[in-house]
């Protein structure tokens, strides 16, 4: 009937997460937010104060009584990496334990390379990151390696042979972890996009929905403050509704889908076989560079180009049937679109969203369901694969000393 | 970031439904179960006895230690019931305060009636119903009514047209509840499946869908032991996936949804532009036997007869990509095919749905979704409604001296 103690979170671990996002708060709040008794919230503080994750800062007025003393996460107390990768671009983040981003970097994505190769490239950034933010790899609590799905999560593993077989099954937790002699944690990149968007966007509800487009197109969803996991996260995979069941074939092995239909590389493939249009836009046509031809078409379509416009249009549009099929299973307040390939297309996209919401949603009536374009659409993913390393564990609880090296954190 | 303390359930009702989960069981299984302290579940459980909802049935032996003793529900401490109301069918379902069916009862459903007669025949058969078991009204906790959807549930009303315009915003619950001066709480018919499945069916897993059809096609999902609600319980309108964007017009304002492609009412349209057809199978066309038509159409297919066949597997195929939607958006386990649709027609729609999710579903390598057929097809929907009524109140907090008469149950 309920989740069993295993799934449910620590209190320890609940509560900083609470401190952490409230900012600065005094123990009657959180009190009132946890949900549990004075008692508890009075030990579980005195041990995070006493652990060095949160802090003392000063007391509130109050209008009687003592004034209540408040807290905050302590910053230093530990750091955490997230790194989003995909076939067209890689993107990593160091944020502190406050959650606040403190240095990010961009580079190529997998591209056509081995997940040996890329992984090691991917270690040598993150190497780097820390270095050039001056971070000593011991105050480090792990990384967050977000990727497409489906995903073995338990044994970091990819479960399908994008962007090639060779990465089919191949050990990148594990990987990773050795390569930097850091606990690795996989996690979905619509699923983190979303854990960002909770965390560092202007959504303005605890109920929403994140459509990701960066090479592929998937989707994440919070309800009441939860991310929707499913049995195994590999949920809400928006990118394989089938819209058209006599459409081009997808990688999921079922044809039609929204990926196929409405996605960067069926929208770069649809310009490339006109020859002028290619050249105009100097679109390279590769796999490998779905993301650059695409954000080149989409500034061909902001600048007023009407066949890039077109091109755009059509893909929103199908793209918009998706995010009504996920409002209407999801019954959600708020739509967010998310990813790199919404950094120039976004608003044309969100557009389209907004009034298939308001046309077609079926509980608009009960309140309509609204379309918001992410603040941070390159980097929400690896910003959520970086807060689920903070919430899945402490700094406490890290072994430094076991051999073999720490492999993966709490999923 | 977590759940508002409101929406938690009290950890009487959690209790209280442990218990009627399990049957029988120690304060030490309930320990382990709730993760709470056992110094809160022997207070707890102290104020269930001398409230009468749970007794003593003796001891369990141990290996060591004292025998512990064993609880269970007291069966006697309260009764529910469940209406599911269609356009085609009606069923009641009396339960006691375990959960177990004590009477049912089917009658025709709204048809071309107003909400207020239909409401009127309702009631005067729940009475009949309570009558005829010998439950008098004060021991009946209230009424889960359970309809399709868009619901206002916090108003107990519908927000659509269907069946007919008079249906929208009009007051179900208090009309009902006025009528039978009792508590009314709306719920939703595919959502109320999955809480009948979960607590009567034979599903082996805490993370499910139901695929629901009566008159119309419905979705509802549990994860991890929790029904899924959304933002307000208008989810998973699995009937309103676009299949076909170029179509037949929905009553939702779409085309080509799996309703107007798959459901029923489709069948039995199409089975009706054939006159041979028709008469064959005794079809009368109408809108409100649907589910009588669609019956003898799969009696037939059931018989051998290869047009009937046909027709029906046309329709299973589709309801197959929309349960492979379901399991891709979701991460399921298992879907169930609940709904009085399933009555004869049940095992050739489960093995397209299962072939589907064996062939096309994302996730089907981590671990492949199952197919099943609900044991409780037609009354699954009306025991949820109860189920739900049960969950959300607990004898000693309804008040009979209220005025005006108690509305509604918390949802």
């Amino acid at each position: 009937m309920s989740r069993s103690p295993a799934t449910r979170p620590s209190t320890t671990g609940l509560l900083l997460d609470l401190v952490r996002t409230a900012g600065t708060v005094s123990r009657v709040e959180l009190v009132e937010a946890a949900g549990l008794t004075a008692g508890t919230i009075t030990n579980v503080v005195r041990d995070l104060i006493d652990g060095g994750l949160v802090h003392e800062v000063g007391r509130a007025r109050t209008t009687r009584g003592t004034p209540r003393r408040l807290i905050q996460i302590n910053p230093e107390a530990g750091f955490a990496v997230g790194a989003q990768l995909d076939r067209c671009t890689t993107t990593v983040v160091l944020v502190d334990f406050a959650g606040r981003t403190q240095a990010t970097a961009g580079l190529r994505g997998a591209g056509q390379r081995s997940p040996q190769d890329t992984l090691t490239t991917l270690a040598e950034h993150i190497d780097d990151l820390l270095s050039s933010a001056g971070i000593v790899r011991d105050r480090v609590l792990g990384v967050g390696l977000v990727t497409h799905g489906p995903q073995d999560r338990a044994r970091g593993v990819l479960l399908t042979d994008q962007p090639s077989p060779l990465w089919r099954e191949y050990p990148l937790a594990s990987a990773l972890s050795s390569a930097l002699d850091l606990p690795v944690l996989l996690e979905n990149d619509a699923t983190a996009a979303a854990i960002g968007e909770q965390w560092a966007g202007d959504v303005p509800t605890a109920t929403f929905g994140v459509i990701y487009m960066g090479s592929g197109i998937g989707g994440g969803v919070v309800v009441d403050g939860d991310v929707y996991r499913g049995r195994a996260s590999n949920t809400i995979e928006i990118g394989h509704i089938t819209l058209d069941q006599g459409g081009a074939p997808c990688v999921c092995g079922n044809r039609g889908c929204v990926e196929v239909t409405a996605g960067p590389a069926a929208v770069v493939a649809q310009a490339m076989r006109d020859r002028n249009l290619a050249e105009r836009w100097s679109l390279s046509g590769s796999l490998d560079e779905t993301l650059v031809d695409f954000e080149r078409l989409a500034r061909a379509s902001a600048r007023g180009d009407q066949d890039a416009h077109a091109l755009l249009e059509s893909s929103a549009q199908y793209l918009a049937l998706a995010a009504v099929t996920l409002v209407n299973l999801f019954d959600l307040d708020t739509i967010v679109l998310a990813g790199p390939a919404f950094s120039t297309a976004g608003p044309q996209y969100r557009d389209h969203v907004a009034r298939a919401l308001s046309e077609h949603a079926l509980s608009r009536e009960l309140s309509p369901a609204k379309s918001l374009l992410s603040a941070n659409v390159a980097t929400a993913a690896a910003v959520g694969g970086a807060l689920s390393v903070l919430r899945s564990s402490s700094p406490g609880e890290r072994s430094r000393s076991a051999a073999p090296p720490p492999r993966s954190l709490s999923i």
